[in-house]
């Protein structure tokens, strides 16, 4: 317990400091972590080899030994997704609303840090230097706990962020990393809900779901993304094939693939043959009974494929009677990360995007669009399915709070 | 446990439903929940006499007593707020930010209800006209669960506004109120966790740290308020006695009450005296060594004053070196409720406003101006201490959560 105290004892202490310094020290910290990472790259690239070949070594699932590795696109990515942070407009000091009383009296409501944020991760690398400069580009302390696989090249990574910080005029605390490997480390952060402000996990459900129920500290759930495509009576065809295509495959194993694709009964025999086609050999198709009438080669769904998250070359396809069934079975089955419509029918459009209840609704994009990429953020922490502080992606506006300030000239309360 | 799930269900089913009605429906609601308590009037007069006598019978605290009545100005006072949630401007849909990439596509970030609210507090029955309001502003259901001592009372006042609920076209569940006295309603009501998306208890420290740790649904939390003033080297004699009555004195059972008063040693001197003898025979002064050197007449401040919400005529007084004695004597004592620092130097309110963690930083204004009322709520379910979410007073903007709308024109990731 006692190192991971100190850890968390120390990262409070570079809060408040970091709370008081200006965006512009905290910029130039993030600014400088690239060349900070390109002067031990050929160490890095000792420790993550050294990370790969015992994961490999320990048996683990070759994808999984995948996502450890840190090839020369990986880590020109890292960088460039480093820079883009630091170029990001300062989150702290935002005026939100604010309003002045007739009276003169001033109130404004200004974001502020969040104070110490925590990062559960499992094994990707780049986790380490996304979310260690989104915190700071809040103006947060953070405390990384990544993966025991991976955990040299994290070390060799969290030294170089550290190097910059602190050269750059940051508190030595403002990035740490916990350098123990083991659950028990991590049972210990759970319990330091005097120290941390928010635990952001990012991995499998049943670590979120471990961490959530296992501490009081405030935590980001970033639960699975059973995201749907919902083709209506006018969904133009091309656009339904391309957009199934791209939100499917463009990259099966995110949490904003699509999953399970509703057609509208006034489309399905126009819309269902083409597209079976279009996607056959690449796509499984698996379809409710009315589907199979269409096409009657595929497997039936079950109740269990609506609730699925395949993170597969599978989709599950359900013809619905009109919208509101749409939105029905999306807000039962799905789970509130991203839904979509295809239509060209304004009412239909608005009439989807007030009734699905997620965090992200799109009309005629793909699925793949929603995230903080294409949302502006430059870079993000996780994607939250909570409903409340943030909801759908994580970046550094979603990790800051606000105070209220108020100014005036010796007024009181008649 | 069945009525308590039963009633949670059906707040979530009326959630749902609420999510799609336009404001306007809401809106008319609140307006007509005036009309419907007046033409209960005499029978809630009823009631909350029959409450008041038994809590009296039952040995109940006088001051505790007095709070579960409903005197006239009472009851007006609960209409008028109706009036004005009902006239503030629709919470939901506001567009909170938004942009449209190169290619076209639109992204919006647009409030929504956060869905199921539930309220669990003590026994002021304003708290049940107040929070049902603020809630349905929002677009929120709401579960009501008032003190045992004012259940008639609360009773009387919940099926009024229900009746203005279905009369104006809300679902009948939109507003429920638990009608069995006991704890157990309370334990049932904490294992919701599927059916309500936010908890939160108005009430003392206790209540509300064992629904903290009792419950796996999101809490907001409303602990104590240890309010300070910090009169600068400058601070003008005038005004700092003002601010000082003002903000100790204009209510002192309430959680933005001045607590603990810092006075720069660069003014202790001059304002100590003056401040002693206007304060005498109304305040209660207990003061540090370096105090007593000015007022030796009064008693000694422990360390155990500085971390005391006295919510009474008595004032821990403190004299600091400078301003950041001050901002650190705040941050380690203080409850990050409402802080407040009374200058003429611009220089030394950017300084204190910037370092101290608290959810209020006031410049030369009582303590009491923290709040809904002054920050334009029109009404609020609680001040939060929390940094995640909401922070401050939580009135209907608070409420909401938000989703993430995009259109497009079949945008492809690429």
């Amino acid at each position: 317990m006692s190192s991971i105290l100190t850890i968390a004892q120390n990262a409070k202490a570079a809060a408040l400091e970091l709370s008081t310094l200006s965006g512009s020290v905290r910029q130039a910290a993030i600014a400088a972590m690239p060349e900070s990472l390109l002067a031990v790259k050929d160490e890095l690239m000792r420790a993550n080899q050294k990370d790969v070949e015992n994961a490999r070594e320990a048996g683990l699932d070759e994808p999984l030994v995948k996502r450890l590795e840190i090839s020369g696109s990986v880590f020109d990515y890292m960088l460039s997704r480093l820079a883009k942070v630091a170029a990001l407009p300062d989150p702290v000091g935002r005026v939100l609303e604010g309003h002045t009383r007739p009276d003169g009296l001033e109130v404004r409501k200004v974001s502020v840090p969040l104070g110490v944020i925590g990062i559960i991760y499992e094994s990707r690398p780049n986790v380490t230097t996304d979310a260690a400069s989104v915190c700071l580009k809040g103006g947060n302390a953070v405390v990384l706990r990544g993966g025991s696989e991976s955990l040299r090249t994290n070390i060799v990574l969290a030294d170089a962020m550290i190097r910059a910080c602190v050269e750059s005029g940051l508190p030595e605390h403002a990035v740490q990393i916990v350098r123990i490997a083991g659950h028990e480390a991590v049972s210990d952060l759970l319990r330091m809900d005097d120290y941390i402000d928010v635990l952001v996990p990012r991995g499998g459900k049943g670590l979120i779901k471990r961490i959530a129920e296992g501490t009081r500290i405030p935590v980001i759930k970033h639960y699975e993304g059973i995201c749907h495509l919902y083709l209506a009576e006018d969904a133009p065809e091309k656009m339904a094939i391309d957009l199934v295509i791209n939100s499917k495959l463009q990259k099966v194993e995110v949490c904003n693939a699509l999953e399970s694709l509703l057609v509208d009964a006034g489309s399905a025999e126009r819309l269902l043959p083409p597209i079976a086609q279009a996607v056959s050999g690449r796509i499984e198709l698996r379809g409710c009974e009315s589907v199979r009438k269409f096409l009657p080669d595929i497997p039936p769904a079950t109740d269990e494929d609506w609730m699925t998250e395949y993170l597969a070359p599978i989709l599950s396809v359900k013809v619905v009677d009109g919208p509101q069934e749409a939105i029905r079975h999306i807000n039962t089955y799905g789970s509130g990360h991203t839904d979509g419509i295809v239509t060209q029918d304004l009412q239909r459009a608005r009439e989807f995007v007030r009734g699905v209840n997620s965090s992200s609704v799109l009309v005629n994009a793909s699925t793949r669009l929603s995230g903080g990429g294409d949302y502006g953020m430059g870079a993000v922490v996780g994607i939250s399915t909570d409903k409340l502080h943030a909801r759908g992606p994580v970046g550094p506006n979603e990790l800051t709070s606000y105070k209220w300030v108020v100014y005036g000239q010796g007024h009181l309360r008649r």
